[in-house]
């Protein structure tokens, strides 16, 4: 049997030969080819910085007496976590209080299915691609995914010309800070303080991705000597087993609230703007050892509770303070819930554009803004919550560019209809949309379709078609788009008409 | 730049020698070990022929009065596609009636969250890989995949030796037909004649696998000349380009129904045992011309109504025959919604073994047997159809075997409590058990924990771990393993002991 033999050996020699290339071009690319293209990488261009400039300044200072503006953005929260939204093993009172008091939002949504672009949204008031911030999430400045990130000339921060929430209050005289997650790039000149908020405490990335360094303002406060055995960056479950120590999660929250009361207590006298975007519940869960094991929903549930005490202890403190009745407080989650949270009864998860990815909780309380409790089903999404600020305010939005964002003051004042038509779904690794609903009907582009089976996972996304479904009775099992071809067409369009709209203008400047 | 020359020759050359082993290693397997293979392919063997001979010449002839017995089962219904069962686009008042005056199951299962071993559980009442049905589906001999079934060692067709109930009914005096798809083997000795069916009228596969050729017993009463332009045999989608016509999908439910009512009309003097295993709502989806565009959840909602049309036109034909005092019906599915059918508020789909994947309606309608109607939470698996039916006729199960089901007539005839302190999720891939729930909780070997975002759906598969749902008021959002440590214990015990004796006593044999 020598040509076996021969055969084998023509086999190996190939292998190795491959192999060999694969190491060679791996090797060149990673030495060469990569220091270059890093070295030649620079943040998106600022084009608009004068005109941010001088639309800052023509921001008239508000009295003292104005409304204080309370944030709160939890992390991966999905639709169905909070018992005011159904679940039915995680008590959340204090929540639960607030929506029973203000309004509770049903047909809510973050701009995007994933972190980094929902945020860009909402501090941004614009379409996370707006702002070179809609593929996927941005990673720390050493992380082998930035490099990639890089390589692709993807961008890795926020651009300096995009006008934030938090800038323009600080220029009507409002104190503001930050507590917790920002996610918005690392690159000096492009951090909190950066972006008009007086103090900054919290971790710069998600509480998956390691180091994960505690920063006050630039500087880190608490070194982090997180490093798991396996050497990998992704510390996604608390199980996972560790060399070294580092920043103590189960502390996380209860830092945020004593850094959140402090503020409050320094700020009685003058407005101020809370972002307290919470490192929670993304992954890796870590509770509070008050808390642990307390609720009835395991680990993840001993985290909600946390969230909500926490929100417990800064209501009390406003209330002590006797600021409640002049502080408007938002509370929702950056996207759907992940794989350990609850979407409800809606179909998908973080990263898709099924409800599950996009739809969550938004509880609004402001006693003295709205007239009576309500639970509405007006679409609003996170983009809307800088023009809403703006127009509590009476301040005029910038000029030079498009708000992507309308505001909800008329709703929260008790009118019954919201601001708009149309909503969008975005794709978590591009930004794009991809899919658009109006009050009865939403069009996906890309669902999945009958699977050819023998193709696996592939054989869905080959088989990915448009999907029409009716959101007010069906969790979009069933696809509508031939029973109604004229309402699927109409959706089609305006979803087409947007993204050429923003491939058109990207950045969204206005003449 | 010489050496980048030689360099790229040197890849080039490279992937040309891998190509070229890998087409002569492609060409070896096919042309020389797979017909070696397959020519010593052979249908498992049957160890205990005499035994059923033995038990079948035992059973006692019934009484002319012994009640009808109509066994419906769809093929992909998901939970919530009936209207009472949740749905709120599709309306399926035939059903909706009987449940309402029979029983409605909400926690009843498929003993598999895909076809082939759910129909071979149902029909023999144990667990299937005891008849080697546990791995997957099975494919018609000359395709592909059944080639690839057969070098994998793994079965395509039903052991001779296994006991069906449409056997067993036949011993009993009953006429028995079989109308719709089988998808139990295609081989000679292992078809539905073979199995205790006087007649057979249907297809012997799902209606995406081509030819979908129509038998009348054994023999192709119309032949399917269906052909793809794209050339592939699975034929997913209605919209898919055809090169050739065959089978006309649109009469499947309406042919199927005919052949039902023509079948009770012929056995009014005598007792019957009717298997209905529609080929809907199954992918393509084709409803009768009839219905086309009728339904408000377009195509998919126009199947399912077809299919309730269908159920009323088999009721009224009992009631003409004033048979439907002495029937027994069962409507039941062979697991949860495909891609396009609602799992309700479950999550998960067809091929996974959460709730979306096994849970399925289950509606007994039989007037003379039911005290009242109820709608109950006690677990049921359709391995308990054939227990119960035993069960009614006063019939000895076979006690060569282990039988895995258990009869439902105490929980028909009113009793309160169900006879199952477990039930088990198992495999599509490989039928081995995966989950076993509880009344209260639900142990999943292989969730999905918390994936490692950087490898995608590796990532998830990288991260499965053990879940603990509490099913009563959770759809597997939320993992109790750590609070109730040894309710979770407990359970995963059962799993490994059930899985372990099958191990040791695959086909269930006693002595």
């Amino acid at each position: 049997m020598k040509w076996i033999k021969k055969f084998w050996n023509f086999i190996i020699k190939s292998l190795g030969y491959l192999l060999l290339s694969v190491i060679l071009v791996g090797l060149l690319t990673w030495f060469v080819w990569r220091p270059i293209k890093l070295a030649s990488y620079s943040p998106v261009k600022a084009d608009r910085l004068p005109q941010k400039q001088a639309y800052l300044e023509s921001i008239r200072p508000q009295s003292t007496q104005s409304p204080n503006i309370i944030l709160i953005n939890f992390d991966d929260l999905g639709y169905g976590d909070l018992s005011c939204y159904g679940n039915q093993l995680i008590r959340t009172p204090v929540m639960d209080s607030l929506a029973a008091h203000g309004i509770r939002m049903t047909d809510f949504y973050s701009c995007s299915p994933v972190c980094t672009p929902s945020r860009a949204g909402l501090l941004t008031g614009r379409h996370p691609e707006r702002s070179y911030a809609g593929d996927h999430v941005y990673f720390p400045e050493d992380h082998v995914v930035s490099s990639f990130r890089k390589l692709l000339s993807l961008k890795n921060e926020i651009p300096q010309d995009e006008i934030m929430l938090s800038e323009i209050l600080k220029s009507a005289g409002y104190r503001t800070a930050i507590i917790g997650k920002w996610h918005l790039g690392d690159r000096s000149g492009h951090l909190p303080n950066d972006f008009g908020f007086d103090t900054y405490f919290g971790v710069r990335y998600s509480n998956d991705m390691l180091p994960l360094h505690l920063y006050r303002n630039q500087e880190i406060l608490e070194e982090d000597h997180t490093e798991l055995v396996s050497g990998s960056k992704s510390y996604t479950d608390p199980d996972m087993p560790l060399k070294r120590q580092g920043t103590d999660q189960t502390q996380l929250t209860i830092r945020y609230t004593e850094e959140a009361i402090q503020f409050i207590q320094h700020n009685q006298e003058q407005p101020f703007f809370l972002y307290l975007p919470h490192s929670f519940p993304h992954v890796p869960h870590f509770s509070s050892p008050r808390q642990a094991g307390q609720s009835e929903a395991g680990l993840y549930g001993d985290v909600i509770e946390d969230l909500d005490w926490s929100v417990g202890q800064i209501m009390a403190e406003l209330h002590r303070m006797q600021l409640d009745s002049n502080t408007l407080v938002f509370i929702t989650s950056d996207n759907g819930g992940d794989l350990q949270g609850s979407v409800g009864h809606f179909r998908g998860r973080k990263q898709l554009t099924f409800e599950g990815g996009q739809r969550v909780p938004m509880i609004i309380y402001a006693p003295s803004l709205i007239p009576a409790p309500v639970t509405t089903k007006e679409m609003a999404s996170n983009l809307d919550i800088l023009p809403t600020v703006l127009d509590l305010l009476d301040l005029k939005l910038p000029e030079d560019r498009i708000i992507d964002g309308k505001s909800l003051l008329p709703l929260i004042q008790g009118q019954q209809a919201g601001p708009h038509s149309f909503l969008f779904y975005t794709s978590a690794q591009t930004g794009e949309f991809k899919g658009v609903r109006n009050r009865r009907f939403k069009y996906l582009e890309d669902a999945p379709g009958n699977a050819i089976p023998l193709l696996g996972p592939l054989g869905i996304i080959s088989s990915m078609k448009p999907q029409l479904s009716e959101l007010t009775r069906d969790n979009e099992s069933h696809n509508l788009i031939k029973k109604y071809a004229d309402e699927a067409e109409e959706l089609k369009e305006v979803l087409e008409e947007s993204r050429k709209a923003i491939e058109q203008n990207r950045r969204g400047w206005r003449e």
